[in-house]
């Protein structure tokens, strides 16, 4: 690790990772809380993001409208998400004005009203969220996909679902600020002009009197079922396709990553070329990595009209499979040029080094700089692609579709 | 002019501003052709858009796959786009790669193929992002709103209206190239490791053959009606209003942007606090500036369920005259805070500079500088303002609705 990154653990467990960027004049936060959906109450998916919400509606000595302005009168841009492994508190501002917004994040986590009459605005929130998701067949997809595919309860929707939103309470998403909301196993990364030195008297006066007790981690259920249609009266048919991959600190992460990138990572990618640019099939297809700790998965999707649902399905099940038969230089080249592009532009912004260096610590247990991740994909050939890529085939898959039709799917294995 | 901006204009008439910041990695660029939705055809709204998308399918030795090829070779971002007053290709990249990506550029604006063959893509492609907007009351409302509210031809959404979609042919397509595509008045804003001096000679063999003979920017026309209600079978109903402001090379926009910063410009604001938190009426709400080069307007929004869409157009009207009863000291000084932070952290990305040189140059004629808007932004006092908001009151405004019911609204004056 180099000089420009240091980390420390506060005795309550939480960790602190700063990346020293001198040329910026911002500072950037990501706090990691393990409090994602994976930790909702039984049939009460949706809580933590209920409570994410709530929490900004008063803590420590400012009400809603207080906190409001407080963010505004420094300049702090915050955002607050769920996903299934943590609740997120992150944000950006002048590195001058980073204790203070970092005060605002303290009182969140240990000091936050939760009074009754702010909850039925809270709930309201994720209830407007989950009614977005539904309206809109791409992304509902993709969730159904995800849901079936993960083992539960790692595949919980942060926006929980319709049935069980209703079985929320004041008092069990209390107990889940209780269980959940604690230092230990926490992560702060913090990216910008700022070094650790500076800024850890600031952090221990904020964060030492955050009491530990989280709960342990939720253990992997049973998955859901490999092939599922949802009917539905739209013109277009969704299209959604998950497989094995690996999680984030498998040595063979960058050989998944670069798979996934010859198959979808650009204008000139496998997918784009083949299924939209030459057969016309549809208007957005891509396949992406996703990852868990444990586990990891490629997740295609492909959007397109009833008509032409079942080639579309078949030539990207195709195309996923034809992987295994060979792999140009040039496409590699190509997946390395991007990704070294992304990786320089993302070194330039406060925020995406902060969320960077708190995710790289809950997967790895340490941080890794963009040089050290710049080299690994530097290091991979097309014979080590290929190699992963025939470890990893693209079967079994899980398939989900949404439209009027059922398709034609391969039988499950 | 700090050293770090410099500028050339090229014998045919492009202007090439550079912005060097050598803290970066990247560079990124922006180049305004004149040739936007205000110059369509009549009776064909949507050619600029169709031509924008038509240009980027085969260009100089490249068909479209080998463009994408490049591209992801590169790692280059690049994005065209069109607005009512111009076609924009921008993008970012690492700053060796500068020269390639400019060459792409080159190519598009002076070699592209324009095939008949390719012509249904592009024009399909417009179809679709039209689609989207109809199918987004909250998007189709603004624009309706734009429509009545600017003097024609500079209401022309670009995407087009679905009645004109058919009429488009690719001869007047053609046409619309040679007319518009030209390097008068067209501006190049590049930022990043760069410097002009380095980058000169390239951009020199690039673009001098680029002949100039661009059409003259069209006189403004007719406005619309002042109040419209669309009928639709919704759920919620969809407000929009404008009112006149002034333009971004008025010396008192800052005082125009310090207003709307108080409406709209953060969570303590007053039309989130007033309309959407203290009396719950609204999912989202905001009001904005939008300027031509010209005319400047105030343009809001507020959506909300059916049954108080009444109650949410009075408020809203209510807060917008209130503007000019005071404002408080510190409701501005929290405007000033959020826009240093803003204007701060957009320096710390190269595409978003490079996207505003180009722009500057357009409303202004020279470049600004960050630390010139924020000691605009910092003179700013609360009688200058609020003397502003007096002589520009929001009042005669044009309203448009979309919803099941027709509103009680203000007289037209």
């Amino acid at each position: 690790m180099p000089d420009a990154i240091a980390s420390t653990t506060l005795d309550n467990g939480l960790t602190v990772i700063v990346e020293s960027l001198s040329e910026l004049q911002s500072a950037a936060w990501s706090l990691l809380i393990p409090s994602g959906s994976a930790y909702d109450p039984p049939s009460a998916s949706g809580t933590a993001s209920a409570l994410c919400d709530w929490i900004t509606r008063g803590a420590g000595d400012r009400d809603s409208r207080a906190i409001s302005t407080e963010l505004d009168r420094f300049g702090i841009q915050s955002q607050t998400t769920v996903n299934v492994s943590h609740m997120i508190m992150s944000g950006a501002c002048l590195s001058a004005n980073l204790s203070p917004a970092l005060g605002l994040v303290a009182d969140y986590v240990q000091r936050p009203h939760l009074t009754d009459d702010e909850f039925e605005g809270a709930q309201a929130g994720v209830a407007h969220e989950l009614q977005g998701l539904e309206d809109d067949p791409r992304q509902k997809v993709m969730l159904e996909l995800v849901r079936r595919f993960y083992p539960s309860p790692w595949n919980q929707p942060p926006e929980g679902t319709l049935s069980d939103l209703e079985n929320l309470t004041p008092d069990t998403t209390r107990q889940m600020f209780q269980r959940c909301v604690r230092p230990d196993r926490s992560i702060l990364g913090i990216a910008g002009r700022v070094t650790l030195d500076e800024i850890l008297p600031t952090i221990q006066q904020l964060f030492d009197g955050w009491e530990p007790g989280a709960e342990a981690a939720p253990t992997y259920g049973p998955r859901g079922e490999t092939r599922a249609h949802l009917p539905a009266e739209s013109t277009q048919t969704q299209i959604g396709i998950a497989y094995a991959g690996v999680p984030y600190r498998d040595p063979d992460y960058f050989a998944a990553w670069a798979a996934v990138s010859i198959l979808s990572g650009g204008m000139s990618s496998r997918l784009f070329t083949e299924v939209r640019e030459k057969r016309g099939l549809v208007y957005s297809v891509y396949a992406t990595l996703s990852t868990l700790k444990d586990h990891g998965a490629v997740l295609c999707y492909a959007g397109t009209t009833n008509e032409r649902a079942q080639e579309t399905l078949d030539v990207l099940l195709t195309e996923l499979a034809r992987l295994s038969e060979g792999i140009d230089d040039a496409e590699l080249q190509r997946a390395k040029a991007s990704a070294k592009s992304s990786l320089v532009m993302a070194q330039e912004s406060s925020s995406s080094r902060a969320r960077s260096l708190a995710r790289d610590w809950y997967h790895l247990g340490r941080a890794t700089t963009v040089d050290e991740i710049q080299a690994a994909i530097e290091r991979l050939t097309t014979a080590t692609v290929l190699e992963f890529v025939r470890r990893h085939p693209p079967s079994p898959c899980s398939i989900v579709t949404i439209g009027p039709d059922t398709l034609n799917m391969p039988p499950a294995v």
